[in-house]
């Protein structure tokens, strides 16, 4: 069998390169992995034995490796910075700005990373986007001063993913709780 | 032009056949169409001045006339009944009855419905479904002694759907409200 | 019962103005809605009684009112234009440049026009998108030239949605044809 | 690091018996791995250098391994099997009988399966389901018979989804091909 059967593939270097791309973008928006593996063991920490922060950071950090998620990121932060710097045409750059709330291409974006660990992360995604936690929230609260119409949804997604991905390792591994949470 | 072109369409004797059959598998359920309106009010009357509960429920009767919701609705509860009596094949069955946290053919079939008033109504979909208010909690509760696997996520998408399209027929009709509620 | 109830909401003046931006921006892509309509009816004339043309021009024109149809066209023809002037950061911009196949944003906006009419439409958008008849393919082979890496598959999917919301008035008016084509 | 942040999770016990059941049901359904697996081949050996049948196969059983999948296949085919034995209510169960071209659950639960590797399978999975090539033919032309109308959907994501998983292992390989067929 060739390497295309191997169980485990690891990222080409174009891959890790990509990888890195996505983590500045993501800083330079002000937001770190670190912020984003907090909502993951928020969220998680009552279905999961013995679930670390460390096991979060993990799995944001296998999250950000998938090449669609890659994309989404790429291309929804492309879209607040042009829309910041004006580099769009209307009636497209006002909606952005604005964060018009009939403008769900934002939700679309958030979609194609959550269904990479299937639908069960859709719930989570939604509930993150309508209540905006920690740094959800926070780039949500920047509006005004920056267009981060893309960010809030994007985030809201990995961390929906990021869960969802664990999820499903605790049920492979045995280490999901038998007796959830009220 | 023929009746191809005309603005609007009345629904085919056979769609009014089906909306009947519809409404009566929810009632069927024990879930009413009053109380999806309710819900609809709640969560959009901060956001459409004068908006009453009957827009709602008529916004939720519109949504029920589309196909693709009456076949997500049927096909749905359909997986229900036959899981609570013991028409389905393992490890189905057991899926079904215990409401695998790990099965989301439920959200797959949610999101068919909410998509059609577009990506808006996700955000919506994914809350209701995490805070399950109202008929989606009962739904919920009932769970033992009924099968309501597929019921409580297509509840939320109805509510997330009559919700989106009241929002998008808001701006046509300037009714909007320009504040939002914090 | 006030203007939310009423069976057909014209589209505001708003909308109205996105419309006609919408028609303005995919003609500086030398794209016209006749020649959408064209491919419309190729797909959908085996199917519908006394189908005309001018049928499958109105059905285009209907689904370019939609506002998740608008955003979507907007948002993708904009990354081509932007790639195209060389506005955007690495690694995105060589992306979108070479049509990289492992990038899939476009089939993502592509698929929240389709889903607008249901997801019947998902079929004959993957069918156009790669046989690439008419103006698709014509969009497709000024690659190199231009970037059209969202406008073939955002094509593909305004005739899939064209096609299946004429689907859904074919069967509500009694137009469908009993016997399918070969 | 624990379990949970390992590259490479075995499937679980209970995931190794439901991808057994899975298989199961495809074969009494008269589909075979290698059959899907030679779908896959044809789509992708233009692609990628030195693929061969086994690396196809292989791609299918790690796809059918992914519990998104599993789940999408049997709710399918229970329901063309429920069909099939008349237990299913009016009028889901003549849509189904009779594949009703407007009826898209089948559709939707095929896109559940497809997006596990990202949107780029969709342009494939429409294209196969449009022309229906080796079994996935067979099963349609069954109709009548038998009532196919998810196993042909399934079948033409399963394939999909295959060919998008070698099509990223390709890329991180470097199998892909730099020429594309014409």
């Amino acid at each position: 069998m060739n390497e295309l059967g191997a169980k485990y593939v690891a990222p080409s270097a174009e891959a890790a390169r990509t990888r890195e791309a996505v983590v500045k973008w993501l800083n330079d928006r002000a937001v770190s992995l670190a912020e984003i593996a907090e909502l993951v063991y928020e969220i998680q920490k009552g279905y999961i034995s013995g679930l670390t922060l460390r096991d979060c950071l993990e799995s944001v950090e296998r999250v950000l490796e998938k090449r669609e998620v890659q994309n989404a990121v790429l291309t929804g932060l492309a879209l607040d910075i042009l829309a910041e710097k004006g580099q769009l045409g209307e009636p497209l750059l006002t909606m952005l700005r604005e964060d018009d709330s009939l403008y769900g291409i934002d939700e679309i974006l958030a979609l194609s990373v959550v269904n990479i660990y299937g639908s069960i992360g859709l719930t989570n995604f939604g509930y993150l986007d309508k209540v905006k936690p920690g740094v959800i929230g926070r780039a949500n609260n920047q509006k005004g001063k920056k267009v981060n119409t893309f960010l809030d949804d994007i985030l809201s997604a990995v961390v929906a993913a990021a869960a969802a991905r664990l999820a499903h390792r605790a049920r492979d591994t045995g280490l999901e709780k038998k007796f959830r949470p009220a």
